[in-house]
Order: C-alpha cells, then structure tokens, then sequence
C-alpha cells in the first residue's frame, strides 16, 4: 500500500530533506520512524528536496508498506518516534502509482524578512533581517515580469542540473504580515535555489540596488550576474505541494 | 552612569531570568557580556524574572557603569557578545536612580496557544497545542472578572512569596491571530505563575470544563482549587514593561 505524508519541519538542524553526508537530514529521520513501525527500511520519496536550514509547513512524500496500521493512523504513529522539529501532520492512502515529486503540480514557497537595526531573538530561525527599509510597492511592480512561462535559467544555483529551466509562475507578490515582510510565490516548480535568488534580487530592488526592470532584464538575458545574491535558507518556507490541475485552482 | 537596557530573549534553552544553579540564565549571560567591555562585574536588575522556558520581547534591566561606551550605542556591543538567543534592543541612558523593578508601573505579557490534532514543527517553542477548539466569546466573559483591582492570592504558585498579592488588570483578552489564539494581559504587576494559571483556566474555560465564573469565584473565595492547570512556560512572553504612570496610557 502507497502512504501519502504531509509535512512539517523546522530546517534549522538539518542538512536538508535528503540524505547528506554531512549532517542529519528530514528524510533519513522519516524513514527511520516509518522502519520502527514497517520492520524493514522503507524508502521515502519526497516531493521538494529542500536544502539545508529551509523549512516546510507542507513537504509530500509517499513510501510503500505492508504494515497493518490504518492510512491515516500513521501520522499519529510516526509523531511518537520522530523529534519534535519534524511533525507529520497527515497521512492517507494514495493510489499505487501516486508520486510526490513527479505528480506535484503546483508548489508555493513564502520567503521571510523583517527590517530591524538588530536581530531577533523570538523565532530568529524563520526569518532574514535586512538592516534597511525596502520600497514594497516597488518590490511588487518588479515581480509582474516572472508571471507567466518563462526560461528562468539566470535563477538556478551554479552546478545545479535540470532536463528543463522552463516554468510556469501563477502568482507571485510581497506582503506586509505586521513586523515582517513576505514573499509568496506559486508555480509548477522552481529551481534550485530560484526562490532564494529571487528574495536576494527583491531586496536589491526594494532597496534601490537594482532598477524595478532587473527581473526581466535578467530572464531576457539569462543572466545570474544581473540578479542580487542568494537569500539565506532560514527564511525560506516551502507552504505546500498541490496534486490538483493548477488551472482548477485558480 | 545608569544604562536601561530592553532585551529580547527566546526563553528556550534557560533557567530562567534569574541566576539558577541548574542552568544558564539570561542575566548570567548579559552580565558576562557587559563585563566583557567594562572590565569588572557589573550586576544587572531586570523588571521580571521570568521563569525556565518564558520568552521576553522586552523585559527591561539596568546597570551601573563607567566603560565610556555611548548609552545608546551599549546594545549593539553587547549584541557582539551574547548568543543569538538573547538580544539587546535598545539601551540609554536612566536617572541613576532608576530601578527596572520597582519603578515598573505596567506590563504586559501576552500567552499563545494554537489548535490541531498534531504538534507544530515550526515555532513550536512559542505556542502550547490545544486538542480541543476552544469557545473565545466564553473566555473573554471570563475575563472580566479580573478587570480592575483584586487580591490574586489564589493564582499565586504555591510556595511563592509576595509582600501583597493584590494587582491592579487594565486590560485583559483573548483574540485570534491566524491559526493561533492570543491571550493578552495587562496590569501593574503579576504573582509568581499568575499568568499561566489564568492561561490554564481560560482553556478550562474555554473547553466547558470550568464554568464562565470560574475565575470570579476564584477570586473571590481565593482558592487555587477552583482554578485551572499551569499552562506551560513555552506559550508564555513579557512583551513589555512601562515606567510611565499607568493611567496616562489609557
């Protein structure tokens, strides 16, 4: 039987959602659970790979088990055995040729900051401090060029690889959230590190570093060198996976 | 010269404000710093001495210096010295007899839970899981039999000592915020536990455990039996604390 798991984690002591040499990851913690249960090592496949330090509220991933343990008991059984940065926080049953990572079909990211003169010691893992004020409205207008199907090739991580650099964004903007400043965005996928290239390159145009036009100059030109840096993972949060047809969403 | 410090701290990893010998305080921590750029041991008051697990947004403090390091530059130094989980906001100057403690005339502290069948993975230090959905009309009926001045005798912790045990309450509620709910209160002083306990009971409250009146008759036979559990520590924040006449606020 294929189990569908939702997840939550807290990055901030892992080295990512897959197996690292280098550090603990989500994944190995997971399959460590669902072993405790299933009696045999059960590999899990996750739908985002996120890296080191990057949070979820809503990674997927599927394994298949013979255990007897109801589909949507497990998320019960598996919170008794994993730490508690890691929660499940739903399991059911999915069809046998479901899979989190191929079948996903629109992911939203948000991307955290606060403007402060020093850092916060209160939930100082979720969010990038940025020493000056940023021009939201600016931030907004900038981000109207990554709407649409695009070649976003100047947003992938140098040695990154990909069959495609081709995605379609559905909505992308900033918002207000009382102290903090948030960047939501919504695609059919996104490459590695697009969104924290992207939350780098906003606060270069929030702040004047870069003109409003720097997004689509850079997708015209592929190119990485006309962007701002790679924003830090603790204020990345990948929201949730979706499985439905992304124009049925909207 | 006198420096009045605001400190933000996440409780999580501490024995509390106060120097304990089972763990590091925050005030250990601050001292430590400060000795680090004035060359002896300065000790240093704080408003609230919060308790292991209790998070601050600005709990205050003072202390008496000759290191000729400009007042309002005194947080970003010290920031260079202490852990991440403990910042300096601000810091000034204070008339040399100021007192963090005594002259506190009004704080508020403020306690979040948040409703699910699972634990959160992210924020998890900041919130206390409810099982249940809790009626927030009936808690805030409850509320307002603390309004106004009271002997809180039965919310005090067992154990604990206080020179009188009645406080005056300005303002008292509960609110929801996003997924999470918010109970926030202010007053010219709080017993030892007295915000948990009432965190506890507004929960009782809230779930039909307790009656709407509970806290009215609480108070008024001053009995702790008739009150709700301590909530945990982990929900709980001073978010700040104020030295003006408090009826000026209002």
């Amino acid at each position: 039987m294929r189990i569908k798991l939702t997840i939550e984690y807290d990055g901030t002591a892992y080295a990512g959602w897959q197996f690292q040499r280098n550090g603990p990851s989500i994944q190995e913690e997971v399959e460590r659970a669902i072993a405790h249960f299933a009696k045999s090592r059960c590999p899990v496949t996750g739908a985002s790979r996120t890296d080191a330090g990057v949070h979820a509220r809503g990674n997927v991933a599927h394994f298949d088990t013979q255990c007897p343990i109801p589909p949507d008991r497990w998320f019960l059984a598996l919170n008794t055995r994993l730490p508690e940065d890691i929660r499940v926080v739903q399991s059911e049953e999915a069809p046998p040729d479901f899979h989190a990572r191929f079948h996903a079909r629109r992911k939203q990211y948000t991307y955290r900051f606060y403007t402060s003169p020093a850092e916060r010691a209160i939930g100082r893992q979720y969010a990038w401090r940025l020493p000056r004020e940023v021009d939201v409205p600016r931030m907004n207008a900038a981000l109207r060029a990554v709407l649409g199907t695009h070649d976003f090739r100047c947003m992938m991580a140098s040695g990154a690889q990909s069959k495609t650099t081709v995605r379609e964004i559905y909505r992308a903007d900033v918002k207000e959230d009382g102290n903090d400043i948030v960047f939501s965005i919504e695609g059919n996928g996104f490459l590695y590190n697009m969104v924290r290239i992207l939350a780098g390159t906003l606060v270069y145009i929030g702040t004047g570093k870069l003109g409003e036009d720097a997004l689509a100059r850079a997708i015209e030109a592929n190119n990485r060198l006309l962007l701002g840096p790679t924003a830090p993972a603790r204020g990345l949060c990948l929201e949730w996976v979706s499985y439905e047809d992304a124009h049925h969403s909207d």
